[in-house]
């Protein structure tokens, strides 16, 4: 299970993948379980969040634009999302957000 | 099944609401039903995602911060904001970001 990421003060990044799955696995579990592995590896990456009940929403928290840039390119990436766009997601929406404010418990 | 939200070109807002759950339902079904239904009719809405998996993840989309701001003072999101503290919440983070860009398919 996925757990509340632990976040710097604001201002930082968040991406905000919600998607949509096609039907069967086609190896989907293992590549997600690799690219939050190397993710975790990028500069600038501080957390990820994810979880699926037909809607897929996984947010990933960065310092800056620029190491989401740098991981929308990375190699190992590229692969997986070339494969999303033509086996695993029926529909997908990234957004890019600039987190301004948080607060909790 | 929540859907991917139609929102307009950004920017716009989200807020990310992120959280883990105490055992048992104690209203919350029935009151995140009706906290869906009650945001919807609010000024500046745009729509909202969510989807739990042990951890849940909300987000809810929005103009601008005003209108974020008096959906937090909103009298009946008070009242559930007050029993997600004391009863259905082990933990939680609200996160309020500005979509700078977004894409998909």
């Amino acid at each position: 299970m996925s757990e509340i990421a632990t976040t710097p003060t604001p201002p930082y990044y968040a991406v905000i993948f919600s998607s949509l799955r096609t039907d069967g696995d086609h190896g989907y579990g293992e590549m997600a379980d690799k690219m939050v592995a190397l993710a975790s590896t990028q500069q600038g990456f501080l957390g990820i969040e994810s979880a699926r009940e037909g809607l897929g929403i996984t947010v990933s928290y960065w310092t800056d634009l620029e190491s989401i840039r740098q991981w929308k390119s990375n190699a190992g990436h590229l692969v997986a999302q070339k494969l999303g766009h033509e086996l695993w997601y029926s529909s997908f929406k990234t957004r890019i957000a600039k987190v301004e404010h948080d607060y909790g418990i």
